[in-house]
């Protein structure tokens, strides 16, 4: 249900440490907001570094921005956010101060997955439920 | 006015299926939200095969993520993403289990197009007019 | 904090405008919300041609999508729009008529700079000096 994009310039992350944010990202956001590992997506862009500024200059942030379904509480956004933004540094080796995590929420009615309306927080079981019948891969 | 970015791993589309997809989410985006198909941005990002995860694994998601202005009932927003969830898969041949939209409203007004802010749902007949003054590609 | 991502088929930019487009955005940023010039963030994609429709045919536009924390005046968003869609034609060359800029906000309290939650608007005094301890590269 989560999708989250991460950027950086290329040559910030290896293919390893790719794998391990992806892992991480997916870990804490089930922890947190109670969806089954497979429906957590992370995307990664990584533009060539004159692509990239900070303060006008070329820079080396990661950036992980995540959509998120509207309706958690906000202080559960927040410890999402701190907890993503301490993995990313800890897996990559990027210095916790040129990471930022932004999650952006919307509603659950305006998104759609397998062929789904998904559902609003707290309703995720029966909607798994409905899921399973055409399979994550149908 | 909207901002559509079509979002997979390399190798899942064809040129074609991305002219194909372009042109779906243009007529559905017209017939729902009523602005004239010039107005309707998609773009395609397609980054390579490890830098697309799902569940932590390397994965194989076709993602629509839609910007559109907000106001516009939730109703039609929630027909508005299943339909171009059921047309994606069928113009790219991507399972519909693969497939997810999303789509994000903001304020008309903070957005500007042809140097012009955008309309509220609703106003874009005056809006248009005065757009014509300016031409599209002016 | 905030994160501006500008969009255009490869080719419409040089690296030139690229540097010169980064620098008018995090100008303008700053000049309108006060934030200090090293906290703009600003990222170029840059599909090939093939990837990028206006109207279901191949087009040209130039998309600056920015992420600001919500809070800040309607009316100063409109105005950070409005200029960024001129300052854009400007040093790009692109017409503005095939320029567009949304922005979109969110919670400040979604969002983590540096390993920290970034401040409501209005607050940012207090939170650089937060910051100033554990510097913006540590």
């Amino acid at each position: 249900m989560p999708v989250y994009t991460c950027t950086a310039a290329q040559g910030t992350l290896t293919g390893e440490s790719k794998a391990a944010l992806a892992a991480e990202i997916t870990r804490i956001h089930v922890a947190i907001n109670h969806v089954p590992p497979a429906y957590v997506n992370v995307i990664f862009s990584e533009p060539p570094p004159d692509s990239v500024f900070a303060g006008g200059e070329p820079g080396a942030p990661l950036i992980v921005s995540g959509w998120v379904r509207r309706g958690h509480p906000q202080e559960e956004a927040t410890r999402l956010a701190l907890e993503l933004s301490s993995a990313a540094a800890r897996v990559t080796g990027v210095p916790e101060g040129h990471v930022m995590v932004v999650l952006q929420d919307g509603p659950a009615r305006s998104a759609v997955e397998g062929g789904l309306v998904l559902p609003e927080p707290g309703e995720e079981k029966e909607w798994l439920a409905r899921r399973g019948e055409f399979g994550r891969a149908s």
